[in-house]
């Protein structure tokens, strides 16, 4: 359409703009301390989605931080596009790895580096600047609905119970998620799975005090020692996970499957020297592509106890933690596995400490059929601005709420994403290429026509 | 002697005071940011030595932290005491866990909470009080000299050095220390060795930058894991160190002196009650004295990677670091038992991550003759204060200068310790009784008495 075209290209330096503001909003939900700027930035999005043309848009408090709902009816007959993202962003720590602040967005070699520049307030804002481009050149043929959140990066505690008391408000003939990533912008892909996720924190306690190592050394036992042999025994030799029952509900992909997925174009080479690596490492039996789509991981996200500071303290100290997370795929249930977990480290636990492991949070892995209307209208809207068909992968992330929609409003989702796996999510120099930001708000457009047209042909 | 127990009645709320002032100031050597603290606390020192009558006090700088030497002549042709002690302290973190402030001294149920209140400050200020007592008195026997070091909790990088280069000055008939525990008050004992110490850092790099757990993880070797498994390898089952070539130069303790340590009055109960765990841990074959006194141990003093900070992060982190120091006994060399330890974690570490290991800082073991002048001065010094003859037994903590001391001037050291075990050395809550730090003031005149005598009459 030459009229979204001409409209985009008239206005792309304000579409960036904006975005930088967006992201100069330190919207970190994990930590209390930003806890106004989570609301500052839910009214921000509030305020643009109205600028953009939306008829209402509501913030609704919830026990967490809150969430932003909008629309725009043309007619409530028509077809209805729920469009889901999240406003919040991870913490952005390690700090000093950033070369600029994660808050103080910075463009270098036409990428955007900041926190949340790629998840999600970027890719967001696609769909806001979508239907902007939709309104201003009165090309709408559907229904919009937004739902943006500000809890993703924490498990989502209290969105389920917000979509269960609004299900009228969220109607929607499908849910559209831009929340991942392609393969590139020469070869697109659209995620037809996300994982599911079990984040759990375990705190070992030896001794009730730190005491001086050389005092007690050899005579109690020393929690990281101790936490150190309960994380090594969770991998074998083969680096298949040792939990007994951790396999169970996992749905073996069929040799079809497995030889589509070995046609996504990947370099083993490339990807190690991208990573800075000498070697891969994963589950014995399966690709990378494999052991990142169709097998559920374990991943030590973090660890302490002790001394960490400057120079050396002879300390033998009295607890030791670690976040471990689980990535599941279908049907694993989250609740389910992240009681095996805990209960695993009760388990294994030795007399001489006390651990206690406890739920951060979960999610459920989702799957997309590549039959339904709303993967095929994006598969449709991809070709057209990419000039060539999107490949169907499997995404390693958790998007935790995508069983949730499929459950309470009874539709599907499909994930349209623009970001690119190197984008640095969750870690220091995350960034957004510029081309993919506009390339996601030229997209767009396409998806909800096409999405009308096919559900009103059916 | 009646003289010296009427002027320390009279001075003790002085005595008690001065020292309080002392804990005042954060003299933390291993933080750069409390360099002026040092050079405050030495000047204080110095000050202080001037004051109880020492001849000449002379600050003398070092690559790192200065060392404060003091003397008291009353004639060269007489025996010479050697006074070694530290005025650095150990990291007070982690902070929360103190009930008071660690250098806001507090005093409860007659006992001095404060970081430093028993290692060192505590104790080598008990020497400074018995020169004074010795001086104001008239009844010095023999000369006293004073070296009190501010690098002890780091491993003492500049006074090798400096103890070479000044032979002549501190040329002495034994060095006599306080810096380590007796059982308690009612059964004295003397540590007649230490344990030397290897310390270091181990960091293990994984991927080049911190990336998204569930995009990457399964694919590329978490540095976390890693260094769990190689941390958890280094015992085994028995708990014994697995490390090729970790016992070889361990001298086997006899079945006799096995059999006179086990007279030591020791409750393993009680033990593990105060410590708060269910079950004690360490080397099969082995007593929890021997196990702290005559084997050599490793302990994990520090471990940190990921993201360590409130509420969850699916980080898959680039790094993850350890802390580890071994104990070591006769006849276990630092440097060799340092190479060893490096060397090992170059030879487990697998081909997908990188490891650099490197020292933080050693000392060798040291053991003192019981039939030594100096023992025999310390013991009959201790009978007369205590009513009772001290047990000789084997201490587990480090005192890395002890074999320096004795190979550059060529004397024998003994450890006249007031602590106890409980005194959450290196931990938070650090105490010293007063009780102890008024009977070591009491006592180490008798030693100056003894030695004095001892020495003349042989």
């Amino acid at each position: 359409m030459q009229a979204w075209k001409d409209y985009q290209s008239q206005n792309k330096d304000r579409f960036l703009n904006e975005l930088l503001e967006l992201l100069r909003i330190p919207s970190v939900s994990a930590k209390s301390e930003h806890k106004a700027d989570m609301i500052r930035c839910a009214e921000a999005f509030k305020q643009r989605l109205l600028e953009a043309g939306a008829d209402t848009v509501e913030i609704y408090p919830t026990d967490g931080h809150p969430i932003v709902y909008g629309e725009k009816i043309i007619d409530p007959s028509k077809p209805t596009v729920l469009v889901y993202g999240h406003y919040d962003v991870q913490p952005a720590e390690p700090l000093e790895l950033w070369t600029n602040g994660p808050f103080d967005p910075t463009i270098v070699d036409g990428k955007i580096f900041a926190r949340g520049s790629c998840d999600d307030k970027g890719q967001v804002y696609m769909h806001v600047k979508a239907l902007e481009t939709l309104v201003q050149t009165n090309s709408l043929s559907g229904n919009i609905k937004f739902c943006i959140e500000g809890e993703e990066e924490v498990g989502s505690p209290n969105l389920g119970k917000f979509v269960a008391q609004h299900k009228e408000l969220l109607k929607a003939d499908c849910v559209l998620i831009s929340d991942s990533a392609m393969i590139s912008l020469d070869t697109p892909s659209i995620d037809i799975g996300v994982r599911g996720l079990s984040y759990i924190e375990v705190e070992v306690t030896g001794p009730n005090r730190d005491l001086h190592s050389g005092v007690y050394g050899g005579a109690v036992a020393n929690p990281i020692t101790i936490l150190a042999k309960m994380i090594a025994s969770l991998h074998d030799e083969n680096n298949h996970i040792t939990i007994p029952g951790f396999y169970d509900d996992v749905v073996v992909a069929t040799p079809d499957e497995r030889a589509l997925m070995a046609k996504a174009p990947f370099n083993e080479n490339d990807y190690a020297k991208d990573l800075g690596v000498q070697a891969l490492w994963g589950e014995k039996g399966y690709t990378t592509n494999e052991r990142t789509g169709i097998r559920p991981t374990l991943e030590l996200n973090g660890i302490w106890g002790g001394y960490t500071g400057e120079g050396a303290k002879t300390v033998l100290p009295s607890k030791a933690y670690a976040k471990i997370s689980a990535r599941l795929v279908p049907n694993q249930i989250s609740k389910k596995m992240t009681d095996l977990l805990i209960n695993h480290f009760a388990k294994i636990a030795p007399p001489y400490v006390t651990v206690k492991a406890s739920l951060h949070h979960g999610g459920e892995p989702y799957m997309t059929p590549i039959d339904s209307v709303a993967y095929q209208a994006a598969s449709k809207a991809m070709e057209t601005t990419f000039g060539k068909a999107p490949i169907p992968v499997r995404g390693g992330g958790s998007i935790p709420i995508c069983a949730l929609f499929e459950k309470e409003l009874g539709i599907k989702i499909v994930f349209m994403g623009f970001g690119l796996d190197s984008d640095n999510l969750h870690s220091p120099n995350e960034k957004y290429d510029i081309a993919n930001y506009y390339k996601g708000i030229e997209t767009i457009p396409y998806f909800h026509h096409f999405f009308a047209e096919m559900n009103v042909s059916i």
